[in-house]
Formats: structure tokens, sequence, C-alpha cells
């Protein structure tokens, strides 16, 4: 039985990373008189790393991150007008109209005419919401829940609370990590739809040989797997 | 009908605005040199303002906004250590302890033993997660929402989901603003506890001779007010 459809939503729904990756150029930019590019992304990957667990996932938390590590690269020379240009930076992200991935919104809409539909997303609340609002998706889902993070409980959590639990739920992202591994754990269908840009504290190994694993190049296939899994003796 | 109970957090459930005052006298300390201390703080203001679409409430966006702030009254003149100052006062924040309020413990779990009993929150997922957690408060709820803004609508929401409506529902809180009028909108009761300390964008008016408005000194009066109302024959 599969009554339950999770989505993720950042790079499976709509892109984010290639956001994140532009912004992150232009820090590069910022910053180019006071560290040499590979070595400055180092430094801010480890700030992120080093944060996450009191910013949580988000573009504050980024912006935060980038302005500390201007600041430590610099060894506190960098200008106040760079931080300045970090600010800004950081909230033309928060700015930024969302894009729609190839199939998100035919998808969404086919699957909500048969099964309940979800969506399960990271990253700071108010700029979830307006990228929600602004996709034109949120109407589809029968519940969204923003979570700070994915983990197995998560998942029974939110497909117990909108669907018939875990068990008779699927989750789709492009995170192996976060989208597909803890969903497996929690008793469901993972389904991995790779995106081209993975940041790096998303990557993980797929999984060996598990029954509820799928990957898919695109969103277009679901439909046809969802209805497969939940009649399988139809097929 | 009197089902459901919804407790605000921040200076209703623990101490918060305080922490907040603190960081703001260590950010007037921190850029003396730079503007006189009324007309900071009316700077800050106006930045905290402007962001909130953005950035909505909490840590994370008030300290973008005290960067924010720095840069523009010492009109790009502040030193990065200071910078670096603020992002650690922002930090310390986030790992601050719980304090809890008088009677917090205390009436939740005495109005858990009857109703159900919810928290609905603004600010920072993780960081809102974060104080729950340590408050030793979170087994006692029904139900916890972690809201982008308080809303008639969001409460609407809040109540239907873990009770009986809001129009069977009472929410109890600090802020008039946000914790009462959009409860008394929503059509349930509205509970003011005033704390010492308000944030002026927090700030309003009472409500005038509403029949479901209440006001007390500290939580401690509670669970008879909610006795009563949940039983208005038996008085």
């Amino acid at each position: 039985m599969l009554t339950t459809i999770g989505f993720d939503a950042d790079d499976t729904l709509w892109h984010n990373e290639t956001f994140f990756r532009l912004t992150q150029e232009r820090f590069t930019e910022l910053l180019c008189d006071h560290c040499e590019a590979a070595h400055l992304q180092d430094r801010l990957l480890a700030a992120e790393r080093r944060n996450l667990g009191h910013y949580g996932f988000g573009v504050k938390g980024f912006t935060l991150s980038m302005i500390e590590t201007a600041i430590e690269v610099s060894t506190g020379r960098v200008p106040a007008a760079v931080i300045g240009e970090i600010l800004a930076a950081g909230r033309e992200m928060l700015e930024h109209p969302v894009d729609l991935l190839p199939h998100a919104h035919a998808t969404v809409a086919a699957l909500a005419a048969h099964y309940r539909v979800i969506l399960v997303t990271k990253g700071d609340l108010l700029d979830q919401e307006r990228k929600l609002a602004q996709s034109g998706l949120g109407d589809l889902f029968d519940g969204v829940e923003i979570v700070s993070d994915k983990t197995p409980s998560i998942y029974s959590a939110a497909f117990a609370r909108h669907g018939t639990g875990a068990d008779q739920g699927l989750m789709v992202g492009n995170s192996l990590k976060s989208d597909v591994l803890p969903m497996l754990a929690a008793g469901g269908w993972g389904v991995h739809v790779p995106h081209g840009l993975t940041w790096a504290l998303e990557q993980a190994d797929p999984p060996q040989d598990h029954p509820r694993f799928h990957e898919m190049a695109d969103l277009s296939a679901l439909p046809d797997l969802v209805a497969n899994l939940a009649a399988p003796h139809n097929r």
C-alpha cells in the first residue's frame, strides 16, 4: 500500500543550489584580494559545517557564515563595504524569483489527483513559505512541513500526521542524504532525482540493493512508478 | 466549550527580550565611536522593521540587521573586528541557556492534565526547537507550531489541527499584538500576561471591552481562569 507522496522542495521542485553557487562566485570575487579562491571555498564550507548546529539550514545562516569567513580569511582587514556587499547578496537570494524545475507542476498535480501529497523541506521558515507561495504549487499539497533537519523520526512524524505512516509513504528528492536514506530508514520508499549540483554537506552514497530505493532522471517518470508501486498486481 | 490552550514561548514561558536588550547594549558599546546611543537604537529598529519581510523573526535576522546598521551608521568605516564581535554576540544568543519564567512549568503541567495544550511561537526554527528541548516542557505539549507570523488564519489552522477549532481555544502570551489580538479575531479567547520588556515592533493597544479578553500578572492564575471558562455553570 502506498498512500502518500512526499516531495522535497529545493532542487527537486525548483532551482536552489544554482543561486548558492552564483552567490559564492560573487563572494569569491569580493574577497579576491584577501584569499585564493580554492582556499576560500574550503574556509566557507568549514564555517557552514561549524555553524550548522547553531544556524540550521538556509540563506540567513549562509550569509552569516560568508561574513564570518570574510573576516577570518582577511585576518580582520576586510572593508565594511565588502561586508555590505555580502549582506546585499544574501538579501538578493531571499528575493530571487522561484524557477520551477522541468515537470514539477505536472507531476505534483498528477499525483495530487490520486494520492495525498506533502512537501517536506529544510531551510529558513519564511523563505521556504515565500518560495512555495510563489511556486504556484501551494494549493496542490495536503500538508507542508518545514523542518530543521531530515531524519527518520521527522519522516515518521510527517507521514503519520499527513498520511498513513512512513511505511505507506514515498519521498522524492535530489538529496540521497536528506530525502532518500532517512526515508528508507523510516520504512518508506525513497526516490532519488539527481540534480546537477549538490552541496558538499549533502553528499552521500546510494543504498545498495534496497528494494524500496528508486532513481530517475527527472520527475516525469514518477507518476508511473507510483502507480506500479501502489497497485503492483495490476502490472 | 474550551478544549485547547495555546502558549506563546518567548517571554511567556521563558526569558527572551532580556537577552535581546543585553545584546543591544553590547552593540551600542561596540559602536560608541560611530554613533550616539539613541540614534543607533532608532537605526537598528528601522533596519529590523525594513528586513522583517525578508528575514522574519529571530536571532539570525537580528544579527544581520545589527551588522547592516553598524555599516550604515559608520558610513562604511566600522572595523571588521567589530563585525566579528556582533557575529559572536548573535551566536551567544543562540547558545544561551533557557531560563523559565515563574509558574511556567506548573501551569503547563496543570493544564496538560485536563486540556490539549499546544505551543505556537515565531522565530528561527532550529533555535525555537532547541529552547523547547532545553526547557523540559516539550513532552507536555500535544502540538508545536513554529510559524513565520501570528495571524488569525495561522491560529485558525493551528487550533483546527491540534484542537477543536479556534473558537474552542485560548491563547496566552505576553504580546497583545501577536498572541492576543489575532486569536480574538480568530474567535478564541486571548489572555495577556505582560512581560516587563516588550520589543517596539510588538507594541499594540489592548482590546476594549472584549468578552473573551483577559489579563493576568503571571501564569499562576491561568488554571483557575481556564476552569471557569471551560465550565462556567459550575462557578
